[in-house]
């Protein structure tokens, strides 16, 4: 383990990881659990700010093992309602890791195509290879949410879809990938104060659809939603975090040192330099 | 064109962007342009450290207008020998850039599927789509560079490419992508530097490869091959700039204000708000 990590070892000793993390077979209830929440962490936002840092610069040199080794897939699952701050933990947790190793696969509406398929076709593909980090932003997770929300498709046809989840995650974690899963959990008033800013914000204000309050008015519908999604599909490989979220700096904090602390465990190392490498003279 | 623009023009008519551009029916000779060189600006080191930081915060802002906008893509290749600098440029001029508005296809030795098809095959699906932004990390140039100099296919073979390579380039910029391509151009002995600097790196020396040593060996034919390739598939519409690179510095600056400067001629907007936004009350 490279010189730094004592430093980083003593930062993660600071976070309870398993406050926010879903176990299998344990119920949760979302109208519950405080987005506000910061319980994972005992310091205050100076504090996680200067953890954000180091953890995140270490993301940055995690990646370049990672694609050194060449060994492991990471894939990491941001859902959120809208809002929720998945953009955000895009480019505040990745701020200055090499974009040329963390590819992000936004899941947007289906196309034609696509939905002429089952629905796990079009996300196959995106999923990591050796070396390599992807970002799913929304996901397959789309399909046992607003799907089932506005009834795009019957309860007996999407309630099959838990067990195929878990049994295509469990297929990517036995062929090596390492699987995070964040729900990013803010409440209502926070999103319409969001919203908005939106709105406020002349460079913003295109992003606003009206359909979006569509799915604030289903709000409850949206959490029991999520609510049987995560723990049907939460797994000892493919657990889920829901993260508060309402508080940025708190967020951030706990996806990086989620991020850093699975990344650790893979204990990687750069590589040893190619055989015959020692004594060449570069002419 | 928003508040900060004038200070970004007059940081761009500093640059002589016509310099390093390889105009139509231009003969080049990579022998005689000075991979030292910095004759697209009249500062120093600390102006252009300085320029390349309110460039790169500026290209951080064009891509949320492209893809607020949805309407352009931009597609930027990037060419050069071993440590050129096709990393550090990916790393440095799209720092803080929003990862999931950059995609950065790598190309690698192909597979023997994609060599079981035409060598545009495995290109054709990167590309990218509006409000999309992607790098190409080497790219089908490829096809006539190591491929022509490894005799991997007949030359009757190869020199037909230049044409396809042409036409292909010119069906996207038809259908609404701005295409840059970069040549970073660095000398022998700054790769021989470079090497060595790797050779020393225990976190580095893995990426070393001894076949690295082969290509070394025959720069010359490579770059009689750059020199035919850039020739004959530069155009007004998918222009090649050979970068003097021995320099970080100055190659840095010399990509981003090219990128910024094809990005602001797209007189890019922030879309209107939906018809019917006005007015809407967040309950």
């Amino acid at each position: 383990m490279p010189a730094d990590a004592p430093d980083i070892r003593s930062i993660l000793n600071r976070i309870d990881f398993d406050r926010h993390r879903v176990k299998p077979g344990e119920r949760i209830d979302l109208d519950k659990i405080d987005p506000e929440g910061d319980g994972a962490f005992d310091g205050d936002r100076a504090d996680a700010e200067a953890m954000f840092e180091t953890l995140n610069d270490r993301l940055e040199v995690l990646q370049e093992l990672l694609f050194a080794e060449g060994k492991h897939r990471v894939l990491i699952v941001l859902q959120a309602m809208d809002c929720g701050g998945k953009d955000g933990v895009i480019r505040r947790v990745f701020d200055g890791v090499n974009p040329a190793g963390v590819n992000v696969a936004s899941f947007k509406v289906p196309t034609s195509v696509e939905l002429a398929h089952d629905y796990l076709w079009r996300v196959h593909p995106h999923v990591p290879g050796s070396g390599e980090m992807v970002l799913f932003n929304r996901s397959h997770y789309e399909d046992v949410l607003v799907v089932r929300v506005l009834d795009l498709v019957p309860e007996a046809r999407w309630r099959k879809r838990y067990d195929h989840i878990r049994s295509f995650e469990q297929l990517l974690v036995d062929e090596g990938t390492t699987i995070l899963k964040f729900f990013l959990h803010i409440d209502r008033d926070e999103q319409a104060e969001r919203l908005r800013e939106r709105l406020a914000d002349p460079e913003k204000r295109w992003k606003f659809r009206l359909g979006d309050l569509d799915a604030r008015r289903a709000w409850d519908a949206y959490m029991r939603a999520f609510e049987d999604a995560i723990e049907h599909t939460t797994t000892t490989d493919a657990p889920w975090y829901v993260i508060p979220a309402n508080r940025k700096w708190y967020r951030d904090l706990v996806c990086v040192a989620t991020i850093v602390e699975a990344l650790e465990r893979l204990d990687m190392r750069f590589p040893p330099a190619e055989e015959g490498v020692e004594g060449v003279v570069i002419e």
